[in-house]
């Protein structure tokens, strides 16, 4: 609990939120700047600033919630497809650092859709220069 | 296991593809069509197509997968945030239909990260509208 913290204001009711749906663990509600119509966010009830600082099992539980309200969504709008997405860090667009994963229904139809492609996923990069990031990161997994 | 699909191609080694890390459950490999310097993919071994049909322990296996190959890319890049995304369904950007959570390491310095906000997040919504769409979802969780 931070009591700076807007997302554990709406977890425990001292800031409105459109409240969707709770477990022991993880809060579910409406996000108010929505990218597509029905856009929810899944957070934790403990604080955690972000992916790098959630344990395991509030991991755990808000990604399996995301799934339960993400197929729930889909059904009740006809959302034709969904994103999950989490931002951590300013450089990855968070803006609140409370950890939360973005649930966001896709539809063919536009007029409920207003994301756009965040890079052109049909652009080859250099294989070799991957390779060796690759094997980096394999090195600091030890 | 399908047969023709290139990420299990890629899990038992009939695709070329830059492993960077597995366990029993998931493998991670570099994006060869990079959104950002260090761009990887977690699967699970097993075939399930969407976050609709990843059944809840390859969901958890995936997640914390993640998690852990994300913390160490973004140390090894000098990183200053991630993302984490899943696209489900073609219309939320899917091309391979075996599930996959990209994890995309984001940097201040632009020459390495090639995203761009794939929405306005400061634009607010009809707040009587979201909560409708809210009230809908509740009802069909039950």
């Amino acid at each position: 609990m931070s009591d700076q913290c807007v997302f554990c204001g709406i977890v425990s009711g001292d800031v409105p939120g459109v409240k969707v749906a709770e477990d022991e663990a993880t809060f579910a509600f409406m996000d108010i700047n929505p990218a597509s119509d029905g856009h929810l966010l899944v957070v934790p009830k403990r604080h955690s600033k972000d992916l790098f600082e959630i344990p395991a099992d509030d991991l755990t539980a808000v990604t399996l919630a995301a799934q339960r309200v993400a197929k729930a969504a889909a059904g009740v709008f006809g959302a034709d497809g969904v994103n999950l997405l989490n931002c951590c860090g300013a450089d990855a667009w968070q803006s609140v650092f409370h950890f939360h994963l973005h649930v966001i229904p896709r539809y063919t139809d536009k007029a409920k859709d207003r994301l756009v492609l965040p890079w052109k996923p049909d652009v080859p990069g250099d294989l070799d220069a991957i390779a060796d990031l690759g094997r980096r990161v394999t090195a600091a997994l030890g």
